[in-house]
């Protein structure tokens, strides 16, 4: 099985953490290729940034069915662009916020996610309300960093990770936490560890998932919303 | 007052009647201007249709933002862009589906939309949830034709809207009914008349409530989720 | 257009304040017109006040369609008889909740209301939830004052909201704060000013709303629960 | 213990009628009074008559309050002032809408009203979604017939509420139904015999809900929204 | 009247005490009999004891009804088995969480529930969200004891119940609380004076409610989900 | 990785069938084992029927751990004793109906349920509710037929599935459909070619999902509601 996770935004350091993490965990018999647009938002930080990362994002889908791509993660938080990509894509497409508030739902009654920016937590609120999980989603915290500072060695991110991840567990009453950010996606494991809840990397819930509804034989119904684009 | 009404898709006769509705209501001392994009799809009919559509809606923000225009309204039916338009405008800017719900929750407990597709219902449905609107919208109905036979001149397109705004009343206990497509402005006073309750054009609430802000002297917050976009 | 603003409540202070406020935003061409009841409450604080108020505002409803007035503001933030001033209005009507947290809803993704006393807090949620507004709206606050204190000079009321409104934007992420009284009406600006989001008046946000129905064409649907009141 | 039903219109065969349910299933040792206003709409068909009933309500409540009554029902399914009789009556008070679907929930997993004119079926879809009743309560019908009509004999309104009753129980899946107007009281038996599920009349129900709260030594909280009205 | 109790869990004192609380209330002719299973767990605190109650509960239930009780309450906070017992038994049903948040909903517009231990917090919500009281149920808190301290004298549980009652008044906002644990049912009277509030009980209420029911006429719709089990 | 598939009813052909689904879409390396307790009810309709299989269920589960499961799947479409079996499972755990809403809201934006029995569709739609999945949920239809009707060879059970699977996808505008019982796992592929939309079966997509979870490294959270049980 071939699966295509695009980062949309052209921050290559992060699409290889991105393509670490997904290498990590696909199962046998799963390839997991890791690709970015070259011309694209170098971070993804709210609504505009989402707007113009989406033709490069459609390009890499496009790219991607052309070379027989089975299913795809679109690996930015905000799930941009999810519905044109189903629309384009035979196999299956989820984004990293589904992927990881469903997977969240199956493992605990109720979860916070830990994003970047402040300006980030209505959009993830709204994304929880379009999934159904506005209930499971005690909260949405911020841990004041720029997407890109999670890049640089040696700051304090992921120190400011970890003690939001902390208060959502103490405060929030949450059992699973999920990182809102796909630059957060190689801290889960340590972050598992000082919590002592688990703690969900969109990315990894991403391709399991992906590889799940391949593996089940299905993909996007094309008889409704998500039907190929009409030619004009 | 200057307004900027952007129709995100390339066809002009669309364009100029979404103008010619916009100036007919427009107040006193109100200037509308109805543009389009060059380079964008012909109509929006899907995600990937609108995901297309946005560099060229965001383009024609940032021309108007150069030209001083006080507040936007973005008249295609599926409210594509206009958080990312709210962070680089400094007015306001209102898409023509919340307007349009908007304005049908103050003279009426329950409407119905009338759109063009079967394929727009979900999104429609989805856009009511964002606006707090899933209780009032009692139903999305599709009339069962394409965007751009509503601009074929002898068609039957017409009498098919018609048809579908008289079911909404009669079996959904609508109040009111919303045209679920810019290109529907030209039908609304007719419709109005065929049907004894209130038809909703977006684009003229559009206008008007974008008149109502202005004059109110509010503008988008830029203290959440849509404060000017970060440089990269 | 004569717009007529109703205040339910007998204090005479109080109308003016509102009628200056709504003066302040009327359109060229507009009328505005703020009259209260002689036979009313001074204050309404509370469901019983809401009730007695009733028969005075649907009186000076009656008297505005004799007067020929083509809308009408309910300037009491609890929204009384406003169903009621459908029935019996031929043109649209809107109380300032209503009409505040429509306006919100457009510039803000979350707002927070400011109002008098805790007692209130149920009912503005009731109304929320009534305008589907009940997610925009993060949290109902109480200044802990009596609406008349708002009406003495060289009180501590005004310090008492605006020291509320800045906990707003500080604890509940809210973009934008509404006052939740029309006693309030004249510190907009000044809050807008200490406060750096944008503060909403409910009589300046009717106001404008009623402006922009009436100026669509748009009055309240008669074909159904706001159908004129049947005769006995 | 003495219970205070008060119907809220002028007709004194619908108080009648009333008072007969209401006796019909008061415990031992509980005496009920049945009681309308004399200045009050005939019938209660919309929000203007609601308001209108209201100042004729409030005042059998305070004669209620001085003739020493422990608690109370507001016989009309719109629950007309029952926060305001809440605010000035000491023992807890309930409206027969509330009544009738607090008592369905404990029984069915889902209901249908049947009530009298298409243009209370909103009213009634607000009041469910007041009392959290939204998902229990699968549709509101109209049996298409006046209040008075209820009053009249030989006509043909009851056959047309048994009708729409027993589309309930076959198109919405309901398994009880509620009547959704006091004048339908003396219906209740003979609609279970004709249909097979539990009909609900809301005077019984609210009757034995407030022997229910009496009994259970509770009262309205006056802590918050139903606190005694502020003198003015 | 006869009412059957049935404590699901095996701890005779919680019984005892179950069963003078419901019979402080009975009305006059009703006869209350509080029962519990020999062989269920001692306290349940959890999915796991609930589901290893039921069959103990259901057996106490078909002695019921071979000994012609006419209604039942389940007298423990998760309200186990609810259902089943509702397909088995003749008369009416309830929980004591859903007869407590029922009762509650009539004489306040916010409550908030104290529990034992924080794992059963989900549980309650989920409760309360499946009764429509989502928005009522202003915050479960837990006051952090296990079920069975409350059965051992001169332990700090009271206390401790107290203290989160008391802040459930201060911080919540809620008009009204109620005791999540039938092991509480005998602070009731104690919290109510010592916090302003009613305090509710859901013994006491799931005996006047049940005797509201039977008094009413009214026994589980069987026309649906509730229908007798079919044979096998 | 070895997954059990729990079939809590003790009809085995059932189980064959389940086994048969399961294996036909396990994993590379996945060894998956379908069983059931010898003591549990021949089919489970209805919440008795659901009561009295869970000691057998968890009597499965806990045999599962001794030989060292890493996850299961709860075979029955009502979702029973999940929780339980939650709390006392070290790997994740998943329900049918919550796997099979999950994987549908991944490929579709609205879907139906066509179950078995009427009965059983609240019970499904409170499931909806509970997963969050209440606005995807478009209806729930009964196919009128007995689950044990499923394992007859040459009735019309078949045909009548079909014909609520074409019927959702003609009247409830679905994207996908969703087999309402475990029994009808192996009509999944042909009412695919029949209907044309994605047919999903309840124990494909829990095997997946699981196998999904443990390849992720995901277990249930042990942090709150579904802790290990406490000794008594």
């Amino acid at each position: 099985m071939k699966i295509l996770v695009v980062n949309p935004n052209s921050t290559r350091s992060m699409t290889e953490k991105i393509g670490a993490s997904a290498a990590a965990v696909a199962a046998q018999g799963t390839e997991v290729v890791a690709v970015n647009p070259e011309d694209a938002p170098k971070s993804i930080e709210g609504h505009y940034d989402e707007a113009m990362c989406l033709p490069g994002l459609l390009d890499e889908i496009r790219k991607g069915e052309a070379a027989g791509f089975q299913g795809y993660v679109v690996a930015c938080f905000d799930d941009p662009g999810v519905g044109a990509c189903r629309e384009i894509a035979r196999g299956p497409v989820v984004g990293i916020c589904e992927a990881a508030m469903v997977t969240a739902s199956m493992i605990a009654t109720g979860f916070s996610v830990v994003t970047t920016l402040p300006r980030a937590i209505p959009m993830v609120e709204e994304l929880a309300l379009r999934y159904g999980m506005e209930r499971r989603c005690r909260r949405v915290r911020a841990a004041e960093i720029p997407v890109l500072a999670l890049e640089e060695p040696g700051g304090n991110a992921r120190r400011k990770v970890r003690d939001e991840v902390l208060r959502a567990v103490a405060e929030d009453g949450s059992e699973a936490v999920i990182l809102g950010c796909a630059g957060m996606a190689d801290l889960t494991a340590w972050l598992s560890q000082e919590t002592g809840v688990p703690v969900i990397d969109g990315v990894v819930a991403g391709v399991k998932l992906i590889e799940a509804l391949v593996g089940a034989g299905l993909a996007t119904s094309k008889a409704g919303a998500y039907a190929t684009p009409l030619a004009k």
